[in-house]
């Protein structure tokens, strides 16, 4: 598949012209095709414009609604409930970590969940967001069951991605992981090359590991991280999303297949007003210098969660951003409706 | 092995003899062997007296510190650091709960942090402590440096365990788990039977992932649950815990193979201060129900994290707590000095 490179505020600007088109008020179609963008822009190319069309789509279904934003259940101190309003995802995360941010600002520490609200696209974007805000951010999300308890054969579990962000100068510390060992897009490309995948990524129809991903995907059996321990935290983090949002907890999620109306959780910590500022910058150069001047296997390199992110930002927005040729194609056709 | 069955106060009365006559007053001492025989009573043998002679060892080196308990560094309304001064970790530990749990009566959430403190044995127990006083709670500690990052050929992440406890009338949701795939404990159990994992639990020389326990534990490279996943959440947990206690990282734990002078984070979220208890107990019931009535490979079942914990210690409540013959013989010539 060949790529083109298309400079950031193109790309913002076409995603934006065609949320125009389907009902998004200004400036939320501007923040909303941006949050697409910068999935591409850091090289996150799997949850950007790769999932546009399938956002459209749930637009049109009316699973997503455009014109919603969130509206507050109830606020308690440091907490506070909102109703998603099944609005966009990211718009919404986006909105759900401000607040978090607004309230770790005046208490040190912030908590907002969200219910009924939609895919957040790229979870990593609201990591960066609290860093850039200098907050360490933590947020999940539940979503379809699209993996089997330990010992399960069928999908019963989310895949639940997990969001830890921790600000620093130089180059933050940004996790952003789902609970399956590999992503369901992922293991399709490795089936439509033929190939296997590198390390077992889910179960064949007996149950036993597997590296085959067309035999995983006929199941829709991948693998928890960790085997029975990510299947635990899948599980845990579900019950947390679902009990302080109030929302749908990942069976509900369960749609005939679609996914919508979805509990997220951020949680956001101010650590100037908590008293961490004074030891915050050396603590954590201290560990990166030691994780990346540590001993590697021949060929190896360590790195830690989020390390290429600025380098990879910084090369799309001077040569532009790599973007399936099709894709563009698509999307130009699209804007020209 | 051959066990013995010992009443739970019996137990409780012979490590208490012992922590006696190493200079602990009497009420934490009464508490601490307490905490050692909760592990055994709710079956983590791994986590309970087996533990004890290594403690009993750590007194007698310096590195735990049977009079000092913690003390108070600073406080911003609900998030309070402590100096655990070295004091028993399972002590230390079981106070800055009990701190969480008060603050997030008052605020909803409270966290607290905990510098200087040491291994806290049996993490679970202190998610039990958070679910029985009806709190959600959150607690993770670093440890020394015993995996490899993600490519690297030397132990520099902790296993770093995390807490999570959901109350629940019936049967609470506690998970607890290290970042390890196998703890050394159970792979020196493997190895000791010369059997091999029954999952790849680490590397070899080389690099490969192996299912043989005698080279991981020769390398000391345990692998990372969810491979890289787990190598990155690893990291992720210990900049929290050093940053927000203000002590040590993994890397500085490192005493010529000695732990002690570990960080630790508990964070608590009342349930009825937030707002959450009138749906909770339904939505976790729910989860648990489609959880539990999944289907299944043939012989397996799902269970959710802390499922066994009532039974088994209702049933060792009942006929006594499996120790092995020579540690309980061990215990008693102790108690008898």
């Amino acid at each position: 598949m060949k790529d083109v490179l298309i400079p950031f505020d193109e790309l913002v600007s076409a995603l934006k012209q065609i949320l125009l088109q389907v009902g998004f008020e200004e400036s939320r179609a501007d923040r909303c095709a941006t949050l697409f963008a910068k999935a591409d822009l850091d090289g996150v190319r799997s949850h950007g414009i790769n999932r546009f069309p399938l956002f459209l789509e749930f637009i049109e279904k009316g699973y997503v609604k455009p014109k919603n934003s969130p509206t507050l259940f109830s606020e308690i101190v440091l907490f506070e409930r909102w109703d998603g309003n099944l609005g966009p995802g990211n718009l919404n995360a986006e909105f759900a970590m401000d607040r978090a941010i607004k309230l770790s600002r005046e208490f040190g520490i912030g908590c907002v969940a969200l219910a009924q609200t939609n895919h957040w696209m790229r979870g990593g974007n609201f990591g960066w967001q609290a860093v850039e805000a200098g907050c360490i951010g933590i947020c999940f999300t539940n979503t379809k069951p699209n993996m089997p308890a330990w010992g399960g054969s069928e999908p019963i579990l989310g895949n639940n991605p997990l969001v830890i962000g921790i600000p620093r100068k130089e180059s933050p510390v940004v996790l952003d992981m789902a609970m399956s060992q590999f992503a369901y897009g992922q293991m399709s490309l490795y089936a439509q090359k033929g190939e296997n995948l590198p390390f077992e990524g889910g179960f064949d129809l007996k149950g036993n590991l597997t590296k085959n991903p067309t035999e995983i995907l006929e199941n829709h059996l991948a693998l928890p991280m960790g085997l029975w321990k990510g299947a635990g935290l899948s599980l845990v983090l579900d019950l947390l999303a679902s009990v302080f949002s109030g929302g749908n907890s990942t069976h509900e999620v369960d749609h005939n297949g679609d996914e919508y109306g979805l509990s997220q959780v951020f949680l956001c910590f101010d650590p100037i007003k908590l008293g961490l500022a004074e030891w915050m910058e050396t603590k954590i150069d201290s560990v990166l210098d030691n994780l990346k001047n540590s001993a590697v296997f021949e060929g190896e390199a360590v790195r830690f969660p989020g390390e290429k992110v600025l380098e990879t930002r910084a090369r799309n927005l001077e040569n532009g951003i790599p973007v399936a040729e099709s894709t563009w194609a698509k999307i130009l056709k699209h804007v020209e409706k």
